[in-house]
């Protein structure tokens, strides 16, 4: 913990060098990416902390970590002895950074910041609250530069194509799509900066960033505009063959922002929830910048038909992986030999068995009793606890298929269980079940969704931390927007196509933890004189332990949607896995 | 309809004087009101137009008025031979005025608004969007003043006191609750802008305006400073000596604009989504704005002990009239002396025979058969349905009690009924019960529960156009803000004490309509591991016609909340009634 002290005092001498009160750290690189590379893991350079989101400030005299629900007890763990505050975010009483600045700081006082990595609306958001007591936001280089020895480099890996059979539209396809957009916001084209946005548009994926299939660059495309900025050690040659041929621009990824200060007299769109204050700075004055929701995320988010057949795909491949792993859990739990480390290996290795697995889609979680409360710990092999024939193991996990991103979540019994256990487990499926049967109509957002998951928890005075659902990629980031289900507001609707989590879960500190989690995908259902309606189908295919299910509380309804969805699961798999799991398949799925 | 086309003409000549290209009416007065004194009667005026809601914008070769769903129909016949096209708001394909204003005017072009009645968050979006497009907004007088021939002066009715014994809070003790909040913002005072903040805070009512017993003012409260603007010809003598003993200061609401320019140095509270523009320009060079949702709103939408009281008090007098109302509905329909207009009258004359009865609380809205589609259509005399003992009749009206402020829309059966009402009627009455019956944790929006009241229609392809729940003032304005419940995003939490309305609906244009409106008040719930919940108790005690309910699409749980709201109504009602209708009300409310 001294090496974390040792670089905060680091960057303490750089703040007074530069005449600064504070720094604030976004922890993100200039993609807004969720999952980084090994040079932007400034959070957990800083910090010690690992977990996925968080924000640090770092001031002369204190030094504080931002988190949600996910990472509460991870980071106060991780924290501990580093003299980095916890605050916690996302709760009724949070004080986030800009408010905690506002208070620490006194009127006059400068809060640095690197606007490579800082959004244009975090920067707006900070600077109007900052504003408000005086305090001024600066633009700083990247400091990190300064105090971090032996800091790594980006890879270089090459980037691949991903072929037409798995993307089902073209580069040219999508550019089309993209400038028929941009016509309605009547703009010349779309800064790309964010990675998972850039390899859907140009049909490219990479391994620049664990987990996530893409490659550090940008992209800028409109009707007369078609460049990516990537550095060309990166391009195969006949992929560069290729751009020549479709008129694509290939400029090395470092002059970016040389090249945005060349742009003049333009209306150019940019999603300023991701793009860095850089690139604001860069263009705002010499053209005219349309601001909204990426026109990229939107079109990527609703699935087309061949990636959405992909998808099913991947999902039979990952049940069966699955089904191995439970198998095999079945037979080696309480042996003394299974901890919640080598499962999460074991299931990783099962995926790794499948056609075009492309890697794990996230760390796994694998929790077991207790550990089953922390919602993101990711437990390494030394403290991982061994798994008893007893109590309930939480795992969730995904896997990166060529024909699509999984992730899942399921909650199972590896012994005797409690009532209140299976209470909670019910809970929890019916609220699954429901957001999964709901019909709604078109114009309808996450936020109005969000309590189905939730309802049959509440009137039972339970609840949980996080958000019900978030997008998933094809064959990309396991976390995608633009819309999410979850309580706090967007304004993007749910739209055919677009593949999303459905993951209640309930925590109790200390005990367990139950999640079940199945992607879903949106569906027109039907369109009367009141409007068009739509609704989910389920992607994911692996039983849900029986086991666990008080079914007093199970309506009829709820029980028929479950034995449906596991005779769907027996007939998509059964083609699928050896004889020897037959059986074990007929047990899992079988009727209730 | 030739007097508007010479109103709008008369109104683009002042333009042309004024070197505008456009005039954007608000159709609200300088409290942002939502019923309006004759004088800030502009929109009808300039429109012909009578809903409670819509903008129109004039320009010199066009005139619109948008508005929402509520009034489309309404909107489209009476602007008929007006020169005005109604546009529709809060729909999916919405063109809001602002919009249309960027695509109609060119670059340069210049639209004027009256700063007295666009409130500062109006203005900003306004200024925003039409920014965008190069067209700037302009400052002008109140232009009704030139165009308005013998334009009605503001009423000079005298206000008078709320007493302690219907308050349960004093003066006082108001501006104690007020400095506390103000305090958390650092702020000196609030502006109060609104009719019924102001009416609250002083503990005093009017009669400006018809349905809401308020009064012309404006109001300064903080720790130093408590000043009530409005004429001194308004205020009785004793109320004065009141106010001079309590150290307020009384000046005339003329002055209020000079008042404002005078202020130095303060940091001052202001609502800027009800403050007019012209508050804002008064104040903000001078002093520092805190800008948020009136605190004097936040405190008033939580009723106190006294108020709950009073409107238990004043829904069992509600619920006396209405089921007098109901059984000479039954005796005389048919008969070929009763229209809708007719029975709106009645039921206004039972609602007159009780105590403390101080008016309707809104114009009712009486509509049979296909009028019943016409979600706020307000019947006259001349175009009244005669009611016959056939189909449905859906009236939604209200009372002012001294007590309390009552809203209730039922529908109820005039003869026979077609399966489809009965589904109908029944999938709406569940969304009402759902609602009615759901807990959900502190932090939770009008827009997480509004789902909850349209999910059984939605499952069925069916939806309404308005909103779900929106707050009632105590004996104060029907619709009172600063939460609603309704599918569009609002900070505000639902909070304990909150009394709203309950009323989802059903509109076949053309058929018929069908809403079930109760007024509810949200309670504690229990407090777990998990939080605090809340949940809402129903305050209405009025027959739901069950000859409507189509029992096998019911649950059991529904069924049971339906008998013990009918064990309810029975129990309050039947000490108050007279002897003749004990037979009635056991009949309306027997178990089923």
């Amino acid at each position: 913990m001294n090496e974390i002290r040792h670089r905060i005092k680091a960057l303490r001498m750089e703040l007074l060098r530069l005449n600064l009160d504070a720094w604030y750290i976004s922890g993100t690189d200039p993609h807004a990416s969720e999952y980084l590379p090994d040079r932007w893991q400034t959070r957990a350079y800083i910090s010690g902390f690992t977990g996925s989101y968080g924000v640090v400030v770092v001031t002369q005299e204190e030094a504080g970590l931002w988190t949600d629900s996910r990472y509460f007890l991870q980071a106060e763990e991780q924290l501990k002895g580093a003299g980095i505050k916890m605050y916690k975010l996302r709760i009724a009483e949070a004080v986030p950074p800009e408010k905690w600045l506002a208070k620490k700081l006194q009127a006059g006082s400068k809060v640095g910041f690197d606007p490579q990595t800082l959004s244009v609306s975090a920067f707006r958001n900070l600077d109007n609250c900052l504003n408000k007591a005086g305090i001024s936001m600066v633009e700083t280089p990247d400091l990190f530069e300064k105090i971090w020895e032996n800091r790594p480099e980006m890879p270089t890996d090459l980037v691949f194509e991903l072929k037409h059979h798995y993307v089902g539209l073209s580069r040219k396809d999508k550019k089309d799509l993209l400038t028929a957009e941009l016509k309605k916001y009547d703009a010349d084209f779309q800064v790309i900066t964010t990675l998972d946005e850039l390899a859907w548009v140009f049909n490219l994926r990479g391994s620049d960033i664990p987990y996530n299939p893409v490659f550090a660059g940008y992209g800028i495309v409109g009707k007369n505009d078609w460049i990516l900025f990537v550095d060309e050690a990166k391009v195969p040659h006949d992929l560069k063959t290729h751009f020549e041929k479709e008129k694509i621009t290939l400029i090395p990824y470092s002059n970016f922002p040389v090249w945005l200060k060349s742009v003049r007299g333009k209306r150019i769109f940019i999603d300023s929830g991701s793009a860095g204050f850089a690139v604001y700075g860069a263009l705002h004055s010499e053209n005219k910048l349309v601001e909204g929701t990426s026109l990229v995320a939107l079109l990527k988010a609703q699935k087309n038909k061949t990636e959405l057949a992909g998808f099913r795909d991947a999902m039979k491949k990952d049940g069966v992986a699955l089904l191995e792993f439970l198998f095999w859990l079945r037979e080696n739990v309480g042996k003394g030999t299974v901890t919640e480390y080598t499962a999460g290996r074991k299931l990783a290795e099962f995926r790794s068995r499948q056609n075009d697995f492309k890697g794990e889609s996230f760390a796994p979680i694998v929790g077991y009793k207790e550990h089953g409360a922390i919602v993101h710990l990711n437990v390494g092999a030394e403290n991982a606890l061994p798994l008893e024939a007893d109590g309930i193991l939480l795992f969730d996990s995904g896997g990166q298929y060529l024909q699509g991103t999984t992730d899942i979540t399921r909650t199972v019994a590896l012994g005797e269980v409690t009532q209140q256990q299976k209470t909670d487990f019910t809970l929890v499926l019916k609220g699954m079940i429901a957001l999964t049967i709901t019909k709604f109509p078109a114009g309808t957002k996450g936020c109005h969704l969000d309590i189905l998951a939730r309802k049959a928890l509440w009137e039972n005075g339970l609840n949980y931390g996080h958000g019900t659902g978030h997008g998933v990629g094809h064959f990309l980031n396991v976390h995608e927007g633009p819309m999410s289900i979850r309580k706090e507001y967007s304004e993007i609707s749910i739209l055919p196509g677009m593949v999303m989590s459905n993951e209640p879960g309930l925590y109790r500190e200390g005990e367990y933890g139950i999640r079940t989690e199945n992607m879903i995908v949106c569906v027109e259902k039907e369109t009367t004189t009141f409007g068009h309606f739509f609704g989910f189908e389920t992607l994911t295919l692996c039983p849900i332990d029986t086991r666990l299910i008080d079914f007093s509380i199970l309506s009829e309804k709820e029980r028929e949607w479950l034995n449906s969805y596991h005779n769907l699961v027996r007939q998509q798999l059964k083609p699928l896995i050896r004889k020897e799991l037959f059986g074990f398949l007929e047990e899992l799925t079988k009727d209730v």
